[in-house]
């Protein structure tokens, strides 16, 4: 097979296979990013399905749709984003995509020609930075402290004039951190001086635990990309996601689009539509940004009363806590040991562009209090064993 | 803004432009390549939805699914293809893609660096060169006759050693011709010598007038990408297609999928799966071909008796009559004309690598036999005034 030269420059992704692995029986995962799919509401979801199909707009909801997506549908994000993040922004700027995943292909195939530079978080989403990783691009990492990026790097790096900077201000995947109100601040006018793209993924930014405590960077900067994404707070099997573009991006982000799929699933859209018509976003959040900060205190206590010699954080909201192994140890180590005793959990080291041996993921939000519970009591006996 | 080269090389495709130009009110449109939305079932696919989240696997069908794909619609869509095509393949050789569109995007990216070969059917699919043009190819035209490809131009465009040849050799889009038994025998031939993936796009394979008289060229060389796609005949808004790849190429494309969007819509799968469970497909497609079959000869009936002084074809299945003007005519000044009468037709020209100045696609699937008579009686009018 002559494959392309940007087909050997892909990065593996372990996010599915560890999805795999989990799938396994008797394994218990603490490993992947799936939201708790207790949580689903189902018994709403159908009822939008078969009003969507009973109603006058089926054969609509079933025919081809336009490419930027449901119109409905983008003017709910456009009044989303005005009442939650103070964002203005028309629904003619905003497009549906499969997923928010699907952004990140489509940004880097607009942007990036092979060796551009993109900055990316260190640790990063994993998952965009394969979606990168396909356009051959210069990876620059900028080392994430308590408060966000370490702003030093970020100016270094935003002078050699990458394309992109991505990044995720809220409950970042895999950290956890959050960006603080003064990062942000800051960058927004950093970035107000610069060439490069601002990519806001607040893909996790409905799961605040005290709802919405900060202000997204894009209501600070209107050149900024934010993309957002229904699937950790409704379904992700719905692969309904989103993107705010600023207009100079609409034409390639629409021939993007119509060149790779035509357009997001008319189906999904039109189901997420009606439900978003059903319910009022912000009370059926509620018992789930209830129910995550539970589980996410049921596993920073099993942390603590684990006598473990390590730290972790405690994030303000989404799916995941950081944790560290002690200083010069592996936590890969730590992997295999879980992995023989059938527990999956995530090691750090594949987000980052360096270092990070000593890390770990956590995600709190998918598993039972039971899981949880056997999966915490597991880590510490491994640990106990190693360190 | 700096936008990556791609960006510039990608073509505009205008498709979906004229899906909108259709829209407006009172236009009639014989332009796109929509299935008829009167023959969706409706119904059918509100029980399965129903069924989905009624059932046991509601929540998976929400939930993130494999990379690959729902295993038991893989299995069906393997069946299918051992029952009506002859093709014998694991459902492991089986990616779900969101629409088979969406696999013309995983190709270019797997196979194309800049300028590298591709030969395409000259006039060929607009919408799948448009997604090969993001991967700046070398497109090489090869003509297409009657019994299909110029045999002379591919074999010398395949000794110039490009990386794809992409064909539809079913009721192809836009010329509604078939290749013969003898060109398909010698192609899967020829490819067995070539160092070229031919793509074998079956996108209207199962709407044959006849049902399926012809030969799959998959069923005769295992090389062959083959795909395929529930829009035609099911839905196109539920974004369901299919392709069926060789051993050598399962982790280029499962990893191009990962990093562009993780995997297809689960929902979408899961429905699609229970309404085949639900139905025959042989016998639900029974009726569709006999209205597009009893469409295709109102149109051709229509033309028949309009006087024009043109040349059209009698496809043996479809959505499409390739219609031409008089040689060393620009139909392009048809199209305008009947634009200004409110008739939107789909101009040939931009199918072409070359050459097809005086060419139009018909659709004779979308529309009601009102609006292909009121269509039909523009068109010839508009052509009387020109011509």
């Amino acid at each position: 097979m002559r494959f392309s030269k940007r087909t050997e420059d892909t990065m593996e992704s372990y996010i599915m296979k560890l999805i795999s692995v989990a799938n396994e029986p008797g394994m218990i995962s603490l490993a992947t990013g799936l939201p708790d799919k207790r949580l689903f509401d189902v018994a709403g979801l159908k009822e939008a399905a078969k009003e969507v199909l009973e109603g006058d707009g089926a054969r609509a909801a079933l025919q081809y749709g336009v490419t930027e997506g449901l119109p409905a549908l983008r003017e709910k994000i456009a009044s989303r984003c005005a009442k939650e993040m103070h964002i203005k922004v028309s629904a003619d700027n905003i497009f549906i995509t499969n997923g928010s995943q699907e952004c990140f292909d489509h940004l880097g195939k607009i942007f990036l020609d092979p060796g551009d530079g993109i900055v990316v978080e260190n640790p990063g989403y994993l998952g965009a930075l394969q979606s990168y990783s396909v356009y051959s691009p210069k990876f620059v990492g900028v080392d994430l402290n308590e408060n966000g990026p370490d702003m030093g790097q970020l100016t270094d790096a935003l002078n050699t004039h990458p394309k992109i900077y991505y990044s995720i201000p809220n409950y970042q995947n895999p950290s956890g951190m959050s960006y603080s109100d003064d990062v942000r601040k800051e960058i927004a006018e950093l970035m107000g001086d610069s060439d490069t793209v601002l990519v806001e993924d607040d893909a996790y930014g409905e799961l605040g635990f005290e709802g919405r405590k900060r202000r997204s960077i894009r209501s600070m900067n209107e050149d900024v990309v934010l993309t957002g994404s229904f699937s950790k707070i409704i379904s992700p099997g719905m692969r309904v996601g989103w993107m705010i573009v600023p207009d100079e991006m609409k034409d390639a982000v629409r021939t993007s689009m119509e060149a790779s799929c035509l357009h997001a699933n008319s189906f999904s859209q039109a189901v997420m539509n009606r439900f978003l018509e059903r319910n009022d976003l912000s009370e059926y959040l509620r018992p789930i940004r209830a129910e995550y900060k539970r589980k996410r205190d049921l596993m920073l206590d099993l942390l603590d009363d684990s006598g473990m010699d390590a730290r972790w954080n405690v994030p303000e909201g989404g799916m995941f806590i950081w944790f560290r192994t002690p200083e010069g140890t592996d936590a890969m180590r730590l992997f295999d040991e879980c992995l023989k005793r059938k527990l999956v959990i995530m090691p750090g080291r594949p987000f980052h562009v360096r270092g990070g041996e000593n890390t770990i993921r956590l995600n709190f939000a998918t598993s039972s209090d039971e899981e949880i519970k056997t999966g915490v009591g597991t880590l510490g006996k491994a640990f106990s064993d190693l360190f």
